[in-house]
C-alpha cells in the first residue's frame, strides 16, 4: 500500500503482456523510470498510435494501418498464388524462411465450433469471393498442423475444390537438423506417409 | 520489409522493456493487436502518463507522483528511525519483507567515481541536510553488498559519525534455507565474522 498508486497501475498494466508476471512487470516499471524514460515514453505513444490505428488489410486480413497491406499493395508477386495462414505472425514466419512470392490470405484463427467460431469469423466469405476472381491457381494451406488446423484446412480445400482449384498443404514431417530417435510419433508417421522419390 | 511500418515501430519499441529480444517484442505485439487491444491502450496510456507524472519524492527520492510519497507522508511512522537504499525497489523489497516502521532515504545509485558519480548525484546533501535535522537516532544502512555498495556505506557512516548518529549495517551471512555447502567463501566468511550469541 505504501507504493505510488500510478506506479502501481504501470506494474499492473505491465501484465497484459504475455509471459510478463508481477515480478517481471515490477523490473520492467523500475527499469523505465530509472534509466531510460525516453523510451517508456516513446513506447507509450507507439503503442497508443498501433492500438488505434493498425486494423486488419481489407484483402489479406493481416495487420496493417493502412487500407491493404504492403504484400497485397505490391504488383509484383505472383497473383496465381494464394497461401491461407492462420495469424499475421505466420505471414512474418513464411516471407522470413522461404522464397514464397504469391499473396496470402489471413484467417486470424481457426474452426472451431465449440468455442463458437464459424466460417465468416475467420473471413472464409472474403476468401470465397476472392477464389472467385478466378485469378488464383493454386491455393497453398498452410494453417497449423493441430486439429483445428487440419479441420480448417480440409474445411477450405473443398471450398476450392467446389470452384475447380488445385489446393496443396505444406509438408509435414521430421524438422531439418533433429534426429528421428527425438521426434514424436505422429510427426514421424506423417514423415513415413509424406515421402518422396529420391532425386 | 513487408511489415506494416507502425507494427515495425512498436516491435522495436517493446525492445526498451529488460529482458525483451526481438522475437519476443514480436509475440507481444502481436498478441496485444490480436488479442488484447484494451489492455494495449491501457497500457499505452497508463505508461505515458507514468513516464510524465512519475518523479522523485523531495524528501526521500523514491519514485512517486506526488510531493511527498506516501511513506514519507504517514506522521505514524518512526522518525527515529532511517534506512538507506540505493533503489525505490528496494524500498518495496523491504517493506514487503521486514516490519521496518521507520523511513527510507534512496539513493538512486551508489558511489562510483569512475563513473562520475560523486556525492551529490546521489542525493547526499538531502541526505545530510535530513540528518542536520536533528531526529534520526540510529542510519540503517541497506546498501547493496557489492564493492560499491559497501563504499558508499562507508562514506554515509561518516556522514553519521561527524553528527554523533548511530549507524548499524545489514546483517550479511548464509541465506535462509540454502545450504553451508553451496553459499560462495565471500559470503560464509561474512556469517563468522557477524556471528551472534546463541540465545
Amino acid at each position: 500500500m505504501n507504493e505510488s498508486s500510478l506506479l502501481k497501475a504501470l506494474i499492473e498494466s505491465l501484465r497484459c503482456l504475455p509471459g510478463v508476471g508481477a515480478r517481471t512487470a515490477q523490473r520492467m516499471a523500475f527499469h523505465l523510470l530509472e534509466n531510460d524514460r525516453r523510451s517508456g515514453e516513446r513506447l507509450a505513444e507507439v503503442m497508443g498510435r498501433a492500438m488505434r490505428e493498425i486494423k486488419q488489410c481489407s484483402r489479406c486480413r493481416t495487420l496493417t494501418e493502412h487500407d491493404t497491406c504492403r504484400i497485397c499493395a505490391n504488383p509484383a508477386r505472383q497473383a496465381t498464388l494464394l497461401c491461407v495462414v492462420e495469424h499475421p505472425s505466420d505471414v512474418v514466419a513464411v516471407e522470413q524462411a522461404t522464397g514464397y512470392r504469391g499473396y496470402y490470405f489471413v484467417l486470424g484463427g481457426r474452426l472451431s465450433p465449440l468455442d463458437g467460431i464459424g466460417p465468416e469469423d475467420i473471413g472464409l466469405d472474403l476468401l470465397e469471393a476472392r477464389l472467385d476472381e478466378g485469378e488464383v491457381q493454386e491455393l497453398i494451406l498452410a494453417t497449423n498442423p493441430t486439429v483445428e488446423g487440419e479441420v480448417t484446412a480440409h474445411y477450405i480445400s473443398e471450398l476450392a475444390a467446389k470452384r475447380n482449384i488445385p489446393a496443396s498443404r505444406i509438408a509435414h514431417g521430421v524438422p531439418m537438423g533433429s534426429e528421428l530417435e527425438y521426434v514424436d510419433s505422429g510427426t514421424l508417421s506423417h514423415a513415413f506417409e509424406g515421402r518422396r522419390k529420391y532425386s
